[in-house]
């Protein structure tokens, strides 16, 4: 049957695949802390019986020291056809500050266009489109034009700790020809741009403890230091006055964007006025590192970003309180060839030079994961091209991601198989903020681009 | 009936006295925040009808814009008697970190020697003494030998922004020759402390707005302003190097210490290292505003505290958010004669003077009091000498207090009368903290102490 057929049926289907999205956004799959452990168990156990009601083969889960992988393929095809690895994540981000949402976070609803939602953009709404293309094909032709691997994670939004040693304890079950990846946006609401990497994360906390309990200021303001005056004078001092990182050898291992670089990111057709105005909403732009511009700042430059300072009262009211401790949340978005775990080395030496003798600091490193680079020429990447110049009738761009997916390394390293970042999330989808929202036309365009990409896959030899 | 039989009396009903405030202290009427608006009716619903039982008069509610004053009177003495006000609050301080606390906050125990709850020293427990020394009057003599009006505010934890209007509009029915406060501590575990005077107090807020919500710090690290990075460098720019606030004018109104204030103070019995071992606990004691002593600095220097900074996520686990807003809270403890409204403006002004143009700083002042001093030659002042010596056998010291009791300059200026600051609590009370306790001993003496003023005013031309 012709590639005609299948596309009507993905068109045919849409009604039936949103369903089956809603119900995998109603579980509340958020993976960091503990709360929500029977719901991760939950959104594992849908995916595995959705995959089995698609038809894949060999559908079960890959233990890991954190929330296991749901694992299914289609390998119908032999070895003279391609085999792509798809991967997705299935859990999801905290959902606070939860009074800010306008619809309850895991009650999907489609307004204006939108579907809102925890996970509808990151990662549910996109890795789902190409299950859907795969049941469009089984409906059909009776199986996609390629061999496929779906490899859907529970831990992304915790950084992935424990999926680098599952990988490679299943790198033969892995074996691919390349990755495709679509967790993260087009450039602009009329750009699809496929990546060119990713930056790194070390995320830390300080814990700045000074008086045995809380005490009253009226009675020790003045003789005590103060655990949250200590942690903001720490904090403030590790920007200097040109927005740069102000932690000794944080930029030693920075690889220099190259001129072709600096040129090709001047051609991305970015207007920061409208950035500011549509994306952004705050009174200006920050200047940030000096000498960068925001497009190279937001993608291709280390960053230090304060999460949160927990301590003290932040309720409505007054309370004169010296808190006995503050937690500090900060990370730093990393690019090649910087270290994850050399900087958090490097971040530990600043704290300890700037703290006082007056409190005890703890520093603790909470996860880390590598910058990476892609290869754009790979056949894949080709075939994303025509996939989307036909699923979406725009020619993408090329650019870096200024975000963090550990797993582009880790399979660069393991399966040495080339990563193609293909996303169709927008970049004001909100996500990790409250009204995640992911527009519905992309939902449908991209399952038409999955297909397409698939076929493409299936004249091209890796 | 001397003296000794109110006494005896007072030690016989000492386990009915214990059960009454255990009923107090079970309602947790926290005066902050609306949560706890029918609690606060319930406490002064209680003690209404204790008043009432005890057989004070006029027992009754004085209005104010915030919760009620309850008051009730026994002027059976009549005109040639000196008139005593009791002042004390009936409302209490939040509990959280509740987890901290070793025993429920409202189920008030008593573990080696201490009573252990919510208010039991601030200041259930401290005035309740009064009321218990009145009833001892009562049941011995039918009645005590001064005049006594009592009046238990409900708003002392939110800075009693309602108190004043309603002191001047009730102000002839609150005459007074004295007032007694007994809000405050000792000054150690042996040495009993008449205050001299109380810090004023300038509560704000800043709120710090950058993006319209929160933000992926991987798309949009480098290029945003992080609210908590601007509140942070805003907040380490509020003290210099030499731990004084660099906020300009702050100190231009500060009255200075006299030499004899200050050789007064180095008399005082006050051991730097056990205070920093059995009250504070930290690594080491703050040198904070050079040129000063500890104990000049916690009772008459001026003083800047962080007591929060909410924005972001700070539960377990990691996030990485570019909050929306970042929302501070600050206070300031006042010396005479700086004046709250204008430190409020002064501050604002140093928070414009540091705001950076990429974000939107609002700036609110939450609460004012004034810092005041008290005459220490009022024949009340003599009584609670007195009254000391024989009540807990020791001698106390004169000393400032460096807490805030707002309602000290309005009965000093309003009622014209001379307040005494007659404390029963201990310094490590754990007041505004977890497991906030109460000496049984001292509740049982200072029911005692309060008989024995009682009868040393009566013979006292106020």
């Amino acid at each position: 049957m012709s590639l005609r057929s299948v596309l009507e049926a993905a068109s045919q289907q849409q009604p039936q695949q949103l369903a089956h999205l809603f119900e995998l956004l109603r579980i509340p799959s958020v993976s960091t802390g503990a709360d929500h452990a029977p719901d991760m168990e939950r959104a594992a156990d849908w995916l595995l019986r959705r995959m089995q009601a698609i038809g894949l083969q060999r559908v079960h889960l890959i233990p890991t020291a954190g929330h296991p992988v749901v694992y299914g393929e289609w390998l119908a095809g032999g070895a003279q056809l391609p085999t792509v690895l798809i991967y997705g994540h299935y859990d999801v981000q905290p959902v606070d500050p939860e009074d800010e949402w306008h619809s309850p976070p895991f009650e999907p609803t489609v307004r204006d266009g939108y579907l809102y939602g925890r996970g509808s953009s990151d990662d549910k709404g996109q890795f789902y489109a190409h299950l859907a293309a795969v049941e469009a094909f089984v409906r059909t032709r009776g199986g996609p034009p390629i061999n496929l691997k779906f490899f859907l994670e529970g831990d992304e939004e915790c950084g992935s700790p424990g999926l680098e040693p599952a990988i490679q304890q299943n790198a033969g079950e892995l074996a691919c020809d390349a990755v495709v990846i679509s967790d993260g946006s087009f450039f602009n609401a009329q750009t699809p741009a496929i990546g060119t990497g990713v930056r790194g994360l070390t995320y830390m906390e300080i814990e700045v403890r000074g008086p045995q309990h809380d005490l009253h200021s009226g009675s020790y303001g003045g003789a005590v230091h103060n655990p949250l005056q200590a942690a903001v004078e720490m904090l403030a001092a590790l920007h200097d006055e040109h927005g740069r990182v102000a932690i000794p050898g944080f930029y030693d291992r920075v690889r220099s964007l190259s001129d072709a670089e600096r040129s090709a990111l001047r051609q991305v057709p970015f207007d920061e006025a409208q950035f500011l105005r549509d994306e952004v909403g705050a009174p200006a732009l920050w200047s940030g590192e000096a000498g960068y511009t925001v497009l190279e700042r937001i993608t291709a430059r280390p960053t230090l970003e304060i999460h949160g300072i927990r301590g003290g009262f932040v309720a409505d009211g007054q309370k004169t309180v010296i808190p006995a401790s503050a937690v500090c949340k900060v990370s730093m978005r990393l690019v090649p060839d910087q270290q994850p775990a050399e900087i958090a080395r490097l971040f530990e030496q600043r704290i300890r030079q700037l703290a006082p003798p007056t409190v005890q600091v703890v520093v603790r490193a909470m996860s880390y994961a590598d910058a990476a680079v892609v290869d754009v020429n790979s056949p894949a990447i080709q075939a994303a091209v025509v996939a989307y110049r036909q699923g979406f009738e725009a020619e993408p761009i090329f650019m870096r991601s200024g975000g963090t997916l550990p797993v582009v390394p880790y399979f660069n390293r393991i399966l040495k198989a080339p990563v193609v970042l293909m996303s169709f999330g927008l970049p004001d989808d909100n996500l990790h903020a409250p009204n995640e929202k992911y527009k519905l036309e992309h939902f449908y365009r991209s399952i038409n681009t999955s297909i397409i990409f698939m076929e493409e896959m299936a004249s091209r030899k890796p």
